[in-house]
């Protein structure tokens, strides 16, 4: 139904390279595990140095995988010579964010011109089932990379 | 209009010491800037290892200093024996989180038993006129603490 | 991986006696067209005098389908004695609302003993291809009923 | 700090105008109660038609209010020749919307060429104390009017 055809050929390396020039994202240990035209797979080990009171991961920490998730999705259906940046996002925090590690699973619903909209679920991973911890609702605006630069 | 009396007279310690627990602000090298019923304002300096592609700090930081700041302001209000958690956020991001530093200044818009609402506002600090860089509307939940460690 | 046991047998016919009540479910014309545990899909036709100014269904209508949509969701999952109310969501417009008609398809996504967290997804009926109109994202609280009437 | 400056002289007739277009509003009986540069507020009488299983006005109605006055507020600052679109809102729920009508209040937080964010507070009106019922952030875009008729 929704098209999810990468305008542009290099989509996988621009995201690798932009994503490489996250410096937040190596900062928490984050990787790219999978990269589809619309679909941006992001790991998140669980780290002491980013949990909050009670010893679960901060969801700032889990937002910022998830929102590199959505941005990055997003950013493998825009047009050469463009940038994407999130507006803004909602995200519910579902579960306790404990355990080995997490998946932040970024997924573009609708690719726009202007405006693309991305969800993304987190997951914990390591053995024994998987719990869905956040879901995250994205608007990302997609704009020429000159633009950012004025 | 709505009350804004702490049911803790602790308030203030309780605060100080969650938040030296969160291992996240300290990470961040954020700090409480002020303190008083329903509100909290959080300190978070500039650093590269927390930045996105362009050099702006990551959307996920600045959202960890508002989730924390809004966290605190409500659990300013909350009775002895509770604690609090973020149940969701939004986060609109109105302009590049450039600068020395940042301000997330939290406040109760309506506490509640069993749920609070809270707004946070992130302001550039420094030298010339201060930016508003985001605005965050979040809700958490007031829990017995017994209820946390089950 | 996540349960979708109705706690209460009678889920089907509480919920169908909720909606018969909210009055702002007939006055837009809307029906339940599907319920099932954790699911209900509510139709909504298309009428001018709930257009905003370019001939579109109104934002407000097309949330006002999946709001309810999600609530009743989440209501077939409520044990006996419980209501369910929206305590915020998030809506993103995907598309212009036009067209005979549309289909709100509210989903649990994590149900819970206080708050159940439900997704919708807003498309379009009649000939042609179906279109994604908007996406809801909810958080809702399960009460005991006198709670309510106090 | 933010400029309220109208871009189009003829602000107020426009948003005038495209208000008396949205037969929404005519149907749920709002009107607008001021308007100002960044500020548009809407009354909504409590009506039994709109109303969700307990006797208060459905969420839908309350954000369809909210929503426009947003959407007007962002649009008296739009230079002539756009229109405004809203793209998402969030809204949190605050009390029962009870009484005999209700006032939301839309402010520009941050104009923008492209997007425009804002935020609406809805109160109850009539004796006795006002009460905040609810408060939404909204995501709106600013579009050539031609464009909208394509």
């Amino acid at each position: 139904m929704v098209e999810r055809i990468p305008q542009d050929p290099g989509y996988e390396s621009k995201v690798r390279e932009s994503f490489a020039r996250q410096q937040h994202m190596a900062t928490l240990g984050a990787a790219i595990e999978y990269l589809a035209p619309g679909a941006v797979d992001i790991s998140l080990p669980f780290a002491d140095r980013f949990c909050q009171q009670n010893g679960f991961m901060h969801a700032g920490a889990i937002a910022s995988a998830a929102d590199s998730a959505n941005g990055y999705a997003a950013y493998t259906l825009s047009p050469p010579g463009t940038d994407v940046l999130a507006v803004e996002f909602k995200i519910n925090l579902l579960a306790p964010a404990q355990g080995p590690g997490f998946l932040a699973c970024g997924r573009v619903l609708r690719p726009g011109r202007t405006l693309t909209v991305c969800q993304a679920e987190v997951f914990t991973t390591g053995p024994g089932e998987r719990a869905l911890v956040a879901v995250m609702l994205s608007t990302l605006i997609v704009r020429p990379i000159p633009h950012l630069k004025s």
